[in-house]
């Protein structure tokens, strides 16, 4: 076997697996190793991908050429379109996948994959020389070599499994942890701190009974995370909602002594965006119906995710606390919930493109990057993928910023502020929330994805046909006036009541009148046959025009900001005027412009007006 | 959740998932613990079931109510009939198991079952008083109780993970060891040994150069291992072989200094009728042309098992030495082979019914016994359930003797013989192999069966009606007479040169001759409409008459023996005349009968003869 390969990637989680596909799809001989073959692209959480701000990184990656949206597609049991009642533009997709299905159509596209190589093999330590990685070793004494070294270990660095008082090494449940090589990177200076993660238990869905729990339906007319999806085997499984009762919480406070989290078992801090129900019942004693959401897991088995009581509470008190639920009076737990204490690396030590800034030619992403959510690991593996890729092969890095998408927020995010637990990404974190809609995102990374060159040109072709044609709609509309003539009132009555116009409105304009879409346009001008995506687009336009327009003009302002670079060895030391945590934060990431430094946990307003004028002489 | 169960089985592997089964099915209440629920019916080295011994214990399971024949029959890649040129009575069956399938298939049965909870934990203690079980204890701290408790552990126990140099605990590549069950049944008074097993390297199938290599197709009428499979999904995959060369012997030989067996980092002895690479070259230094068999895992992926390529050998000479054998010149390793170092529990602690004689209600079956092999395994662990359920049930156990079935075989053999390495049913240790056959197990079985009434009726019914019309036909036969016309020599003369009759014969052992079989005997006598298996009876037995009936003869002899019981407090010390060894021997397995006392080791026909003698008087 040729052990020499363009780039490594450790761990086939969905980092891996992003930035393996990423790497050898840009036509680099790439290798991907993973502890178990048997675990590609497992699911180790709940079983879904998407929701606010998910959904829209889902998306982005995949007009860049990821796979998550299109193996997502395939492979779901349900999809919905969230957000509905909050207007066209804030529409996104979650979906509650097959995990078994997922994994096994995982395996096999990386196995179909040209200049790919999938190794099992535990990696114990880097090859690095002069601040360089060239390689790697694994536990059996092999060593692989490398221009670039892509981490994307998840949980598994010196992972610990904690339920109640039991604490023991392993990477998630039954599996091993990653022991030696967290040394490695220790030894070559590469910082550490802890995180833990919780899962909740997951039980028999023979024994739930769902006569008196809500059915949430699935939508009959999904919205895919990828533009290319055309046709699917689209399950529409229900999932049910149950809550909580005063029972559950007096039992939970009762127990709550042995919850791990009060005995200090686990010390660490863990995702506050998806907390237990321990941490509910600790922040909110006096809540009592928390939400429950019963989730098939497969339809190749009968396991059901208790979503909403992720507990690491001892198997007893589980079980326990479970029965005290409606439906689940007489529920069989599978699986207990756990927790999983592990090494992070906080990503002060990354550059955007993923980099790393201690160890040339290393990139971490995902979870080892103190982040949550597979859809915030994808995005990561794929970007560093592109981007191993393309410093091997000589090309300018891509760096996307926050205003072009959720992958910008994400990255920039990450970088420039420390959490105190595992970052999730959430629209509240986007300045530009508007623009970075799930459904324009073939717009928005049309040319990025060009000039990634993964996505095939015809695809790429066809999104620049649609952006013509809505531009050129939007053009025509503008052109058209439509006059409060009394046929026009009247039509306009018959569609919604006391609806009248008043003066006179450009098509365009009309067009953001709520009750006016393009199903009943016609009735007022002529409307040409147009693809599905420009109706949908020039709808958005149009009704939210105020309000892009405002956005368009802070993005502008940021990009002023963003393009005023700082050298890299400017001292921040000898500024006088600069506080002295702008200083040692402003040291620390050592930010690349303006922009970033503002970002900044610690920097105000005056350090930036300071620095501003220093860089302006 | 109730944890109280009648029955509780400890492993979810071949014999956990037979026992679990069965218990449930005869009504038991049932628990089936397993460390990690995604490694149910995992097939941890070969994908094959079936072949000499082993096809018959599937089919004989089969008929009596066991998973296994149906689940491969319908989770298959390739099925072959073994032996036909050996003649009519010798034919097997080997399938090639599609592993994924195979595994999701079980879980879903398990699931589907009535009676039965599949719980995922880790057990560390039995729970025992005055040497009788009464439940378990798992990691978590969570007490199950049963009347009956099963030990499935496979090669789970203190089990470590070899290869090269490189050895630590672990239950299978990348899965935990169970360090606190071999403890607490130690501390119980049962004795252990160490065995070990390896496993050979996966490849990638797209690196293999399969253009010259030879092709073994599939059969395209195959045998399946149940009578119930009238459909399946047959995929008739092929297999490849190919050979090691001089060059494989070449570099082993040099390599051979880091094998662990040489190194002395593998102690305990391995499986002797499933050598490694290692060991074949070491016992047979000269021959070069080792059999390699390139057998596909599974359509989700593109593994392929070396099979007769096994070793532990360090990874990088695993990688030298398959890259010398035809076609795989650059085949890329997925897994590499290793070795597993484990505790059993020698089987004289076992009773005929499975149950351990140190602890009541404690039962034992598959590798923790010291067997190998996935149908042995799931034949113990069937018998094991059957008997569990009967005894709690109050009803007599079922142990079926040497001649009745390779199941009797198995378990007389590992019951009374000390064998040097893991244990693995062949078609020499049955004496009474002519009527073991796979062909006629519906028809030996079919009272046993009824009897453990797991079998639904009308399957019974209709094994009955064949037998009758097989009586009924072989009757009518025998009272046909067909003589040597010329009529008669003509048309033989023209199925078979020189196959002329001399003298009157009755049409069956007319049908005895080689020519003649059901498709022609209705050119010489009227036939019948017959069930399919009525004809490949009737044939079986008319061609091996003067065989089976000597083989009859002996298992009447045999039968004498088995009936004459010895008490359970004998006390052989006390005879005088008994050799040291016999003695020692007959006062450590406690034999049931004059039978089982013959076949332990060091016994002799001298000490034999002594003991009926004293059991006359």
């Amino acid at each position: 076997m040729d052990n020499n390969f363009d780039v490594i990637v450790v761990g086939a989680g969905h980092a891996g697996i992003e930035a393996a596909f990423a790497s050898s799809r840009l036509g680099l001989k790439t290798a991907l190793f993973t502890i178990y073959l048997d675990k590609i692209a497992l699911m180790s959480c709940n079983p879904s991908i998407g929701g606010p701000g998910k959904s829209n990184l889902v998306t982005e990656i995949g007009v860049l050429g990821a796979q998550m949206s299109k193996t997502i597609d395939e492979n779901n049991l349900q999809l919905k379109n969230l957000n509905h009642t909050k207007g066209l533009a804030a529409r996104i997709t979650r979906a509650q996948a097959d995990k078994e299905k997922y994994r096994l159509s995982m395996r096999e596209k990386l196995e179909m994959q040209e200049n790919l190589s999938v190794i099992q093999g535990t990696i114990t330590d880097l090859l690095i020389e002069n601040k360089k990685v060239y390689g790697i070793k694994d536990e059996l004494g092999m060593t692989y070599y490398a221009k670039a070294v892509i981490l994307c270990t998840g949980t598994f660095l010196d992972a610990y499994y904690i339920i109640g008082d039991v604490k023991y090494k392993s990477g998630r449940a039954g599996e091993k942890s990653s022991v030696d090589l967290p040394k490695s990177l220790k030894e070559n200076g590469i910082e550490f701190d802890r995180y833990q993660t919780a899962t909740p238990p997951r039980i028999d869905k023979k024994s739930i009974d769902f006569s008196n729990l809500q059915k949430l339906e699935s939508d009959t007319d999904p919205r895919f995370f990828s533009y290319e999806t055309v046709n699917n085997n689209y399950k529409g499984r229900p999932t049910y909602l149950t809550y909580t009762t005063k029972k559950t919480i007096e039992v939970a406070k009762e127990l709550l002594k042995y919850s791990p989290i009060v005995t200090g078992i686990v010390g660490t801090k863990g995702p506050r965006h998806c907390p237990s129900l321990d941490r509910k019942v600790l922040n909110f004693p006096d809540k009592y119906d928390h939400q429950i959401f019963l989730e098939e897991e497969s339809e190749y088995n009968d396991e059901i995710y208790v979503n909403g009581f992720t507990t690491a509470m001892p198997a007893f008190a589980q079980e326990k606390m479970l029965h005290t639920i409606k439906g689940l009076e007489n529920a069989k737990i599978l699986r207990y919930g756990y927790a999983i204490e592990y090494d992070y690396i906080p990503s002060y030590q990354l550059k955007h493109t993923m980099e790393s800034k201690v160890i040339e030619g290393l990139y971490t992403a995902g979870t080892i990057n103190g982040t949550s959510g597979y859809e915030e690991a994808a995005t990561q593996g794929f970007i560093a993928g592109v981007n191993a890729a393309r410093k091997i092969q000589g090309k300018k890095e891509i760096v996307i910023d926050r205003s072009e998408a959720y992958i910008g927020v994400l990255i920039d995010d990450i970088i420039n502020k420390s959490t105190p637990e595992p970052y999730r990404v959430l629209p509240s974190r986007a300045e530009y929330r508007l623009s970075l809609r799930q459904d324009n995102t073939f717009l928005r990374l049309l040319e990025i994805s060009d000039e990634i060159g993964i996505m095939p040109k015809e695809v790429i072709s066809y999104f620049r046909k649609v952006k013509l044609e809505i531009d050129e709609e939007i053009k025509r509309l503008k052109s058209i006036k439509i006059y409060p003539t009394n046929e026009t009132n009247e039509k306009l009555s018959k569609i919604k009541e006391n609806a009248a116009m008043t003066s006179p409105n450009t098509a365009y304009e009309f067009l953001a009148r709520q009750e006016i879409n393009y199903d009943n346009l016609h009735e007022f001008i002529e409307v040409k046959e147009l693809d599905k995506l420009t109706k949908e687009q020039v709808e958005i336009n149009a009704k939210y025009d105020a309000f892009i327009k405002r956005e368009e003009k802070q993005i502008e302002n940021y990009k002023k900001l963003e393009n005023m670079l700082i050298p890299d060895n400017f001292d921040y030391s000898s500024v006088t005027g600069l506080s002295n945590i702008a200083k040692s934060g402003l040291s620390y990431v050592k930010p690349q412009n303006i922009g970033q430094a503002s970002r900044i946990s610690g920097v105000t307003y005056n350090d930036i007006a300071l620095l501003i004028a220093i860089l302006n002489k």
